[in-house]
């Protein structure tokens, strides 16, 4: 029998309030067998883009990384997040390791071509070195993972971090019982997106293209549904969508993908 | 027999010249053996402390390390810095890792108590974990240090990296056959600070001792030499300060430290 092993992506806003983060963090230690967290941090990026008298550049919820913008996130997401992040969880008796692709050559990427848009230094996933990320969680360590990635010719890339949550995942189902679990602040995917009473308690890939061609997901929740979707179809066992509390009780509702 | 360690700490102006740093990372990754950076950023925070509308406080080449201050000290040291050296060495065929104190629980720290002088977010080191490092270097990553730390309840506290690199030497000399490699923008110690020619090639704690009753030594290089033998006294079998090219080639003047 395969080992248990929980992928956690936490992003929006339940990452920037500590009031939500910290009970978040310690159900996170709490569950039982190797896990791993993925975190996203674009607000706290944006923050600290204003205080350098930068504009943050955003297109339909993707930011534009121009160079400064860069260092900007690199500095944020590898730096500010993913450290405190892994201090609060040591506090915890978690042992985490922060890590972004750049270490251990774990995610490669390659820049986004230029088509309509210029994303400038974002990156799509072109490899998950699945073995590198097996040998720390063997070791005992928990991974962190932020949302920055490499090209292998030195350059780091932004990368969505739902995206990586997915790619690892499916990168580690040969290996663990995977399941995948997207954490933010909303209770689900909703049928009404102004309206938690809306959620879906389970969606398929046929159920969301209809719902998707009467525009009745938000646009946000697009790229969401297409890396959970991906991840089931590609071996990963459990994929479910939902609130902070969705990782610790039974009785949460939540949106559970199927195939 | 056992089997090699190069520790090496990089600091100074060697890190923010590129064409410096370049040859500098190429001299890193040829290094024959199993192998560890560490590395500095002070000035590089103070940049982006004034980006931000701070003042960079430091008294004596120290900082003061109060609380937006440390957010741009995690960001700058564990972030910009840490992971651009990692991705850098990536493109190198050199599979570094980038670490904190904090990562793993490798160092631990105590927040420095308020004396004559408030240090705020500074940590001394309490303890080092030779064995999870050991464990990382046995897998074939090559850690990349910055120069932060954590308490173990939560705070990540900024610890200078000489010291860093001289207790990481230390706690791994019962493992390895360790040498320790101070690089930075001068040709190693010199009597008289303003001139190059004046490079002492060998350094005992007895010899520090008389220059320093003289005020031979720089302020700045007191630490540096008080770690080095510090590392020296603990098993560490070679302690070298120099210039860049030392780890590279033998032909390179550096001071030897010996008891």
């Amino acid at each position: 029998m395969k080992a248990k092993l929980h992928i956690v992506k936490v992003g929006g806003k339940l990452m920037e309030d500590p009031k939500e983060l910290e009970p978040f963090l310690h159900d996170f230690t709490a569950l039982d067998g190797l896990k791993i967290l993925v975190h996203g941090g674009g607000r706290t990026a944006s923050v600290y883009e204003e205080k350098m008298g930068l504009s943050p550049k955003l297109t339909g919820g993707r930011r534009i990384t121009d160079a400064a913008s860069l260092d900007v996130i690199v500095m944020v997401y590898g730096g500010l997040i993913n450290k405190s992040l892994v201090a609060r969880l040591q506090a915890m008796k978690c042992n985490a390791i922060g890590l972004s692709g750049a270490d251990g050559d774990i995610i490669r990427s390659r820049k986004r071509p230029v088509g309509t848009l210029d994303y400038g230094f974002a990156g799509d996933i072109t490899q998950v070195n699945g073995r590198q990320i097996e040998t720390l969680l063997r070791s005992g360590l928990i991974p962190v993972f932020c949302p920055l990635t490499h090209d292998g010719k030195g350059q780091l890339l932004n990368t969505n971090a739902d995206t990586i949550a997915s790619q690892i995942a499916c990168s580690l189902s040969d290996f663990f019982d995977t399941g995948l679990y997207y954490c933010f602040d909303r209770p689900g995917v909703l049928a009404d997106g102004e309206h938690d009473e809306s959620l879906l308690q389970s969606l398929s890939r046929q159920e969301y293209r209809e719902l998707e061609a009467a525009g009745r997901i938000s646009s946000g929740m697009l790229p969401k549904l297409h890396n959970a979707f991906t991840a089931l179809e590609n071996g990963v066992n459990r994929v479910k969508i939902g609130g902070r509390k969705m990782i610790a009780k039974n009785d949460i509702p939540y949106t559970n993908l199927v195939l």
